[in-house]
């Protein structure tokens, strides 16, 4: 049997069996967060431009284009609202995939689930399918396909588009097989375009690409069965001989989901996740002592894993992208304001006197700890007293910290507000922790559409 | 300076100096050829289900979808067209590129011409400009991203598309640049899907692709300006380190056109260029000696270059497109019929009586020859005689051996026949002669639309 049928067989049999319930709860709550970050990505560049150049203005669809009052097609509608969803690098995490697990998956599989009226219990079952998919995927081809350069969340992403979409138009096992070999040849995107509207855009793309494949075989196109497996087809072309484990892949399907076990990883600020426990330390730091005045403060030491700090290290930050990127300006923003926001990378916030001020008496050193989720930050104040707080395990970032309902519906607020009306944005939140009640998801995508508010 | 800007400024110099006249008249030729085939294949399931799943029939556009009612915007009519240009595996080659150079070029600079409405000697320009880019890459890259698996006509030609597009949309140097190194996250397709309705897609998608990254970069849109040459980059993700020549892309431009030197080989036969040797000499013995009845054949025997017998020697044919790589088969059906035809393939024409009788007859060796293009068919008759031919450089694959413009239109007529009436063809193909003189292209275009006639 070829790894195609091999995967689909799994998938299938999955998506069809007996689900846990906590697995239904995680998903819906990413799938706010999806939401939300793609409502607050909506008017970034990364997103309107793909649209623009889509010409979607003079065409149709029965998919909303998440924060806007257009509709598109199903497969111009999984770009943009992908490109959003992503535009802000403040969507979900997976530490198996070295990448986001939803973003490439939920904006093809609700603009398909809004195309042909799906439930929403089918969208939740496609979901933990395709987010399964890819992540499994990953086990087998990380850290190596990282490391050569490929972007995960794009060229595994496309797979578990493919196989959420697949499944939801109900394809059998060798039509699935066939939606995955032809995603072989959608496959693209690199990290060389990391820090660019191109990293969001190749998320846009997975999701177009992975729905395409799965209409492409649904509609019986033929690609090759053997198209993973091959001398020259993905392992051996993406990897390379030997630098992949297949076996790794299709084992315990059935055992411990991935949604559940490491889990959907939920950024609780929007900005690179290898600040966070710096960021997570200096918030602790400030609530059990704080606050205190910015000038009392005479020194301020991070420490974070080595692997992090090498591309968190920033001194002089150059724009709001770059700002995200730097260890020493997300410590002290979190000393001085006592959380990280949106607004913290727009209009020259990084800029701040008061904040590069700080910066300066700021140093940034690896710590030596095997725990590459450990951060540390000590504050030394000028009366000579010296704190010291360390967070590990970054709050939402999986299910040993997990981000409570509440928190969740918050974070989606915060985000949504930049493109929909607070109750109106309630009431979508309402509907999401429902959505497994929900007959036709329409009902509640219409509710994602809107004017822009800025 | 960076690669993609060292590349820009020499598309783009080069396309706004003086090309010689030689050049113009070649990829008349080349442009008249791929939309016969693009005619041709208009009908293939290849073509028609990316169509159908495109949902173009509830949309519209100022694009023609060759041989159809239907238009649809320039980005979907960039993919359908450029699928139905290689659906029959009949367009034209480039030895340098080890793939097509026109269809994943063409498709997208006429959509995009209609869409602007660009005058014909614009288009002519773009088109050599977009040959040269992916020819010149190739020139670095190959025959290593050959032989890793990847598939040139889509992996490369998304470039040409890119290039040629963003000529006809007039970036400047920075921004033709910028549209290269978004093309590198759009760069797809592999060869394992080879043999399958997946490889002519991936020459719609390369159109498609090269045509969204020239608007993406119009627009403003951002990628990285080492996105080839960076660690990460395009060159040794795709290749490896060590194994490309940047600066074999880069010499020489404004030296030697490619599309004058190897050239722009068209297709004389519908299948395996691997094969066309073996049919021209089976074609000149027919002629020199013929035609004789099929039972007085005693022996056939062809001999063709060892790396090009390896995917031709095929005596057992299960379907059409496994006829189109047999050499037995071909040099069988060349010394029966006199031609090779689009029917040889369709139908079941393959297991005809008479020619499976001859084909038991017919055995095919390898020759030691150096020279990859010869080819060579001795027949015994069953008198004693013993006629040979031998062929090179197969007629119409380059300079030394071109088809004349009667020969080209001839196969124009032929090939469109499956989707325009004749008179409609003639004209056509008058007006594609004219090209530089068009001042609007939609006046050509026009003419590609047309009702299915079978």
């Amino acid at each position: 049997m070829s790894f195609a049928l091999e995967l689909a067989t799994r998938i299938n049999r999955l998506a069809d069996g007996p689900l846990p319930e906590e697995a239904f709860q995680i998903v819906k709550g990413s799938l706010l967060d999806t939401l939300g970050v793609a409502l607050a990505g909506a008017h970034e560049p990364a997103a309107r431009i793909p649209a623009r150049v889509l010409d979607i203005g003079s065409q149709s669809g029965p998919c909303v284009i998440y924060g806007s009052q257009e509709r598109a097609s199903a497969l111009d509608a999984a770009l943009i609202n992908g490109a959003a969803a992503h535009a802000l690098d403040f969507d979900d995490c997976s530490t198996t995939m070295g990448g986001h697990p939803s973003v490439p998956v939920l904006p093809a599989l609700i603009a398909l689930g809004e195309e042909i009226e799906a439930d929403g219990a089918s969208l939740l079952r496609a979901y933990i399918a395709g987010i399964e998919t890819e992540t499994r995927l990953a086990r087998g081809l990380l850290p190596c396909h990282y490391e050569k350069g490929w972007h995960p969340t794009a060229t595994l992403g496309v797979f578990g588009a493919a196989a959420a979409c697949g499944r939801m138009l109900r394809l059998d096992d060798e039509a699935l097989a066939r939606a995955l070999a032809i995603a072989v040849s959608l496959s693209s995107g690199v990290k060389a375009n990391f820090g660019t509207a191109a990293k969001p855009l190749h998320a846009g793309l997975a999701a177009r690409n992975g729905l395409y494949a799965a209409r492409l075989a649904k509609s019986g196109f033929s690609a090759s069965a053997d198209a993973f497996e091959q001398v020259q087809g993905f392992f051996n072309l993406f990897n390379g001989e030997g630098l992949y484990d297949a076996d790794a892949m299709l084992a315990d399907w059935g055992g411990t989901l991935e949604t559940l076990e490491p889990g959907i990883a939920i950024k609780q600020h929007p900005c690179c996740g290898s600040a966070h426990s710096a960021i997570d330390a200096a918030l602790k730091l400030r609530q059990a002592h704080g606050p205190f005045a910015l000038a009392d403060i005479a020194a301020i030491e991070t420490e974070t894993h080595v692997r992090r700090l090498a591309h968190t290290n920033r001194t002089e930050i150059k724009n709001g992208l770059d700002a995200k990127f730097s260890v020493q300006y997300l410590t002290c923003r979190a000393l001085a304001d006592g959380q990280i926001r949106l607004a913290h990378f727009e209009n020259g916030a990084y800029a701040e006197a008061a904040i590069l001020d700080l910066m300066s008496r700021c140093t940034a050193r690896a710590h030596s700890n095997d725990d590459q989720y450990l951060g540390t930050v000590v504050v030394t104040l000028r009366n000579g007293r010296v704190l010291t707080e360390q967070a590990s395990t970054p709050f939402g970032r999986g299910p040993d910290n997990p981000m409570s309902r509440g928190e969740l519906t918050e974070k989606f607020l915060d985000c949504s507000s930049r493109a929909l009306e607070r109750d109106k944005a309630e009431a979508l939140a309402e509907s999401i922790w429902r959505m497994e009640q929900t007959k036709n998801i329409r009902d509640v995508t219409t509710m994602l559409a809107s004017g822009p508010l800025q």
